[in-house]
């Protein structure tokens, strides 16, 4: 089962839900709009399958909901912020949008680091954001081990996503998000809501031993594979130093897992680059180049049975499109969860109201 | 047959080698100081075995020995530079010190495009460059098609190498360099001039079938297959994007292969990004955290068999260590090449002292 519902009545239904943690309306919205944006892309488990957890972990003392960011220290070019236990989606738009206004003040190029924030869900979502500036956008996240390293056994380094995305001109924006490993957790989570397996060589457990039944995941000490061996590690590296070292935030096992230690911030740190495209190069100019490019590549050839080449992202906006105009799938996970957390809220009559459209 | 050599003897020869070009003395011992701090990291493709190509690129028109940088554009935290097709090694390093003092200048976060530029042999030499100034570095630049793309059949994205590095305090620094192929071009070389077979896996032919002879790539249309599919892909791309698209430089298939057309300037683009740590955290507790971290991720638990956990560019910064002591090895193809280019400059003294000490 999964049904399709209004991309506008979904984020208003999420923001109700936020706003009931007490929230501001700004902030709540601000956080619906990137879950609903994230279902729309078809990546539930970022999307509306974790707005129950969210309710739960600013109940129980894990999220701050009255959260204000806070910035604690600036340059030209760069700035720390303090997200003071806020929900992540909250502070990292506000964190990007910091970056980009850097960027556009001093004409070239910024970073902002964030700490004292938690899983901020889809990190393509701020990098998109600069896009949509004409900047090319950065985003990352240190996160809880999920990941062991080449040599490693078990849990040791988080599989630290991150993001880029670059405007085009008459194309689509290039947008690109991933995690570390060879999968992100979040297929596991989805195959596990799901009943099924997974492949050998996603994932080990704390002995080595290759896991494919993600129910055993958690219990089992499971540990996700980094992409490409020795190549994950190093970006996850990359990620860890410029979201997690240089931002103050926690670093690998001291990160608390937000899905299971609702009472505890997580202070998670992300990091946030705006690189300002005009002053390097005539804006127009680079949209030409940006086409260009893409148009190459699709036009390519192509492997036997293959009609078309995907750019990152191409398909996430496609699916955006679509759901704007014939609605937003929600797959059963969303659904249930959803269902669950509007009856807790005695939120039925919302619940009702959405799907019924 | 390998044989060890003196470090500064080996930089004074692939000096003096580099000047037979009309390169000044300064470009040249920057470059040869380059290439012989790649043979002591092991990986001798980007070390002296390509010193004769760049000596016959030279010669043929494809390189201008004579080329100094030009600064076309800058602000206070972005430059774009002009190679002038300039050997890519000495370009590569003024413009990542531009990046430092911009840094430096500014106080916080640069970004150096480069254009007109050319193969700039192992891109964590430059990264690495920003860390020994207390600066996170990245490197990266764009190269011809080697790669293919998922859906895509024969060569369409360079395998675009980048790198990072960042310092610690009485931990050696992070230091990261990888082609996002599954492996690198260089091994392809290396396993050629070994004369064995690569795994399936690593490259296709233009029809998509599984190449296993290297001597076969060129001839058959031969394409790596990038790291971890899409991703390696969506990295390739965010390089293309930052050291082609915004730079000016040419892109994909308008880069010449420099191993090639020797008459022809690739034009490669190249980005360089200096981070100045101490703006963001006092330097001292940065490097803390960073001592912290590698210190964690070694004393992790083991997979079977396994000894230690190394930390990215600590086995090339030990063999750095290992060969300032006891000297250089120089492989079989690095020796042979050197002897070859030596005899044709009529430098075959200089070869055997080389050798002989």
């Amino acid at each position: 089962m999964s049904i399709k519902v209004n991309f506008n009545h979904l984020v208003e239904i999420y923001g109700k839900i936020l706003k009931t943690t007490g929230m501001s309306s700004e902030n709540a919205y601000l956080a619906a709009k990137v879950l609903a944006t994230t279902d729309m892309w078809g990546d539930p488990f970022h999307g509306g399958m974790s707005l129950g957890k969210f309710v739960k972990i600013a109940r129980e003392g894990g999220m701050n909901p009255l959260a204000e960011i806070e910035i604690v220290k600036e340059g030209d070019s760069w700035a720390i912020i303090d997200g003071k236990d806020g929900l992540g989606h909250v502070t990292s738009c506000k964190a990007m949008d910091f970056a980009i206004q850097k960027a556009k003040k001093n004409r070239g190029i910024s970073i902002v680091g964030v700490k004292n924030s938690m899983h901020f869900g889809d990190a393509g979502y701020y990098a998109l954001m600069a896009a949509k500036e004409d900047m090319i956008g950065l985003a990352m996240s240190n996160v809880n081990p999920v990941m062991t390293v080449p040599g490693g056994a078990g849990r040791i380094l988080g599989n630290n996503p991150l993001a880029y995305a670059a405007p085009a001109g008459k194309e689509k924006p290039i947008f690109f998000d991933v995690a570390m490993s060879k999968v992100a957790g979040g297929k596991l989570h989805y195959a596990k809501a799901k009943g099924e397996n997974i492949p050998e060589g996603w994932a080990i457990d704390s002995l080595g031993n290759p896991l494919t039944d993600p129910s055993l995941f958690h219990k089992n000490g499971g540990a996700l594979l980094p992409m490409a061996e020795h190549k994950g590690y190093g970006f996850a590296l990359l990620v860890e130093i410029l979201a997690g070292v240089i931002t103050g935030a926690a670093m690998t096992k001291d990160i608390s897992v937000w899905e299971e230690e609702c009472s505890t911030p997580s202070n998670e740190g992300h990091s946030f680059l705006a690189i300002n495209i005009e002053s390097l190069m005539p804006l127009e100019k680079f949209k030409i180049r940006m086409d260009s490019l893409i148009k190459y590549i699709k036009a390519s050839p192509k492997a036997q049975g293959v009609d078309r080449i995907y750019l990152p992202g191409e398909m996430e906006l496609e699916r955006e499109e679509k759901a704007k105009k014939e609605g937003v799938i929600l797959v059963d996970a969303v659904l249930e969860s959803l269902e669950k957390t509007t009856k807790e809220l005695k939120m039925e009559s919302d619940f009702k109201a959405l799907v019924k459209n």
